[in-house]
């Protein structure tokens, strides 16, 4: 089936006919479009379709568990809120249409071949990324996990268990990591490396140290036009001064810090804001400088408490395993990101993983504006299904 | 009927069990409660009871068709997000306690006597202060203030049609201005200025300038982890230097000003905002200054357009009335107010107005620790009470 073909059926899932963007939500109804499409191509191709504890969708050329571990290449399908059509979606679809590639030309794998579906990855509805790898790998606890709530006050555990998906079963689920050979995530890329360097493909080779704080600004709730500035207690003021401080230590520090969900309670126009929520997102090549830059928004603003929600130190994928891509790949240059992955919480869990970027013409992410050309996607397929052959030949390495 | 027990009927109606504030917004389930206390209440003292086109109510002791214009008191029953018990329905209220205990003392007016309990005075839903008077009067006209919508997107007039008042009939409602001879809206206050001066009962003698204006900042959705600092257009800079620039204006001009509302698009943690819209409210003795402000917010934060929701200019209310009820009251001080209220509505359309202000212990107003004594309050119906005597005793001077 083409590139072509699986990318129209996707696009217009969750799409938001306003903002052009999509709003594809964990354990939603268009979630449930999507991992219906996952299942329909895997039995299609006559793949074995599981699910894992944490509610990850996996469809196997071959048996994992008789022939040893084998290569597994996918994304996820989720998005941010009115984000764009490539992150994510992009790397399965590739991951179908390379293992198309390498069946019509009589490709016979020396281990399994696997597409995986990660669930959550974006954290969108929940707040915390890559949910899905983290509850498979144990990083993140059922119970922490399952009590998350989104903004209507439901719990990950009520959202699953509406979705069919039983919460009880959640939890590190070794069965399905021992399968797992290694791991290699297609994806647009995020930023404007391979712009600079003129090659469609490039190798991920690490990902920054990063993380996400809320910050809760509490004050005194009171009328706007009778109170006297002096008798206020205002938090917005605290929240521009994150806002100012953020922007203001990530350039001091080579990191990068943005604020760009922001709660307000009552959030009416004649009354002070009794508290804001702002939630903290940080980045960088080095953790200390990152966990600096946080303290210091906490510091300058003052009556603010910085609760982590996630912190993911840095990833650097195995250099063999980048060394060998590259080879493969007639020398695709290596990149690192500051963008969180799956491939990086398996890495994080010791399975060998890396990453493909696809070339992306305006950097642009997280927005109805990122873009991949036709051309790239077709070439970052065409890696993709040249890297599988190259892995796949090995003998089972990991156990 | 006591006080007590009017008061306790009310205090269920739409209290956030959460907060202990109340949520009674224009045209919803809430509102539908309040109105039927008000016409129970209406019906239970043989009052006509009558809703005008803007779809407020009044309950008539007397006919001032007949009997020429008559003295009105009352409020409103709606509340801001996690407002307080106190703001409007004090003086509903009041104004059936009042009439109450001038029926018991056998008191036969001169003119008819009548009770309102104006619509949408907060304007927590559409977004416009004061909508019903404002709708009654014609200062809100029935095209612009039907299209008004709510975060949901549903229009004023579809919630009006949903909520079974006619939105075609909207428009200003001659003959019911012309049964209104003078108004007087007791109020409880939301300020320290009788605190000061340690008595329960001020009037109302001016309301300052005031108005409320959307800023809105655009900028570009992106990759919060993956965009460079320098490639960003991130609209929550911008919100930052308005928050900073209201206050610090404000404070140069003597003037109060507060960002209380913010909307950000799409409101991801992991996504730089694409758009940021933010409410300010500003106020101040002299409208020039107002006007400064506003401009100077909207200068720093370059970024933004200011397009005005409303804005009323200062409103005196006539000195004779309020040297009539000084003398009727003891005394009773005088004060100005940076708030709006339906009173200022009126006076700006012609008709005569004046306000009564109940004591707050704590000056605090829009919040659930909005407060007023007991004995503060039995004051505030005496006051009422002895002020209707006065004024209901006049022969009409209006028609």
């Amino acid at each position: 089936m083409s590139f072509d073909a699986l990318w129209a059926a996707l696009e217009p899932v969750g799409r938001d006919a306003a903002s052009g963007g999509y709003r594809r939500f964990a354990w939603t109804e268009q979630d449930a479009t999507l991992r219906d499409w996952f299942g329909g191509e895997a039995r299609r191709r006559g793949l074995d379709l599981t699910t894992d504890r944490a509610g990850n969708q996996w469809a196997w050329w071959g048996n994992p568990d008789a022939d040893g571990p084998g290569v597994v290449i996918g994304s996820h399908l989720d998005s941010v809120p009115d984000g764009g059509a490539f992150d994510g979606p992009l790397g399965v679809v590739s991951a179908f249409a390379a293992l198309d590639q390498l069946q019509a030309g009589g490709f016979v794998p020396g281990r399994p071949v696997g597409i995986v579906n990660f669930g959550d990855e974006e954290g969108a509805r929940f707040g915390v990324a890559c949910a899905g790898s983290r509850l498979l790998t144990g990083a993140l606890s059922s119970d922490r996990g399952l009590a998350l709530t989104d903004t209507a006050g439901t719990t990950m555990a009520e959202a699953m268990r509406r979705a069919g998906h039983p919460p009880e079963s959640v939890g590190r689920d070794e069965p399905v990591l021992r399968r797992i050979g290694v791991f290699l995530e297609l994806h647009v890329e995020q930023g404007r490396g391979l712009i600079g360097l003129d090659r469609p493909v490039g190798i991920g080779a690490s990902i920054w140290p990063h993380g996400r704080w809320r910050l809760d600004f509490t004050g005194e709730a009171n009328h706007a036009g009778t109170t006297r500035l002096v008798d206020r207690d205002d938090p917005m003021l605290a929240l521009a001064a994150a806002i100012v401080t953020a922007r203001q230590a990530a350039g001091e520090r080579r990191c990068v810090a943005t604020i760009g969900k922001v709660a307000v309670t009552p959030n009416g126009v004649n009354a002070i804001a009794s508290h804001v929520s702002a939630w903290l997102d940080a980045r960088g090549p080095v953790e200390r400088d990152v966990r600096d830059l946080v303290a210091e928004v906490a510091e300058v603003a003052v009556a603010a408490r910085a609760h982590e929600e996630s912190f993911s130190a840095a990833t650097r994928f195995p250099p063999e395993l980048v060394a060998r891509l590259a080879g493969t790949l007639d020398d695709a240059p290596v990149l690192g990101t500051g963008a969180g992955h799956d491939a990086g919480i398996l890495a994080g869990a010791g399975i060998p993983a890396a990453m493909l970027f696809v070339r992306n013409p305006s950097g642009v992410s997280h927005s109805p504006a990122e873009h991949a050309e036709r051309d790239d996607c077709l070439a970052g397929v065409e890696a993709l299904a040249r890297s599988v052959e190259a892995l796949a030949t090995d003998e089972p390495a990991r156990r």
